[in-house]
């Protein structure tokens, strides 16, 4: 019965039931998210030390490949894992030219100029 | 020494030790990915069941305020995690959209036609 008074009135039970499943597994997905751009932050500053370019085409079609082949074992569609991918590159290409840039303009506030 | 063997020539070993670290969140990504759908595959055969309509405003909102409050804790961008939420829920409904007439369909050709 207190399962009953805890759900939202009018909420059939079984779709109760998935959705405390889906919210629980975007919790899982949010935190991991967190520590992959916390990953690739490091990523863009170590790239920017090193004057590396931001996107790196050969990485990304190894990434690809394997974001592929992972999905396939998963029983995950491809199509919406090579999606997903590109969702995430796009982010954090941006990220890494705002790093880039950041670093670009210490440069020039402190007296060296790129150019 | 075995860890330079193991690398691919030119490419740093910081960088190579953050993109191990990548690949395996990546991997867990699509497989808590893998079960997210498994589980909107459920929710959208219960509401073509129920003849309830692929997306929810009330339920969305939801999930976009907790979405952005769990991203907070663990240090995500809340805004990122809010385009995460828009993508998901863009394939979900079209995932749902397709059972429904799946379903739609399987009634015409049972005999039973709609309208």
């Amino acid at each position: 019965m207190s399962e009953t008074a805890a759900r939202p009135a009018g909420i059939d039970p079984e779709l109760a039931r998935l959705r405390r499943s889906i919210d629980n597994i975007d919790a899982a997905l949010i935190h991991v998210l967190a520590e992959r751009f916390k990953a690739t932050q490091q990523v863009g500053m170590l790239k920017a030390e090193l004057g590396m370019p931001a996107s790196d085409p050969v990485r990304e079609a190894t990434q690809l490949a394997r974001m592929r082949e992972l999905a396939r074992d998963a029983e995950l569609d491809p199509v919406f894992a090579e999606k997903f991918l590109a969702f995430l590159l796009a982010e954090v290409i941006q990220h890494h030219e705002a790093i880039a840039l950041d670093r670009a303009q210490d440069r020039v506030v402190d007296g060296a100029p790129l150019a």
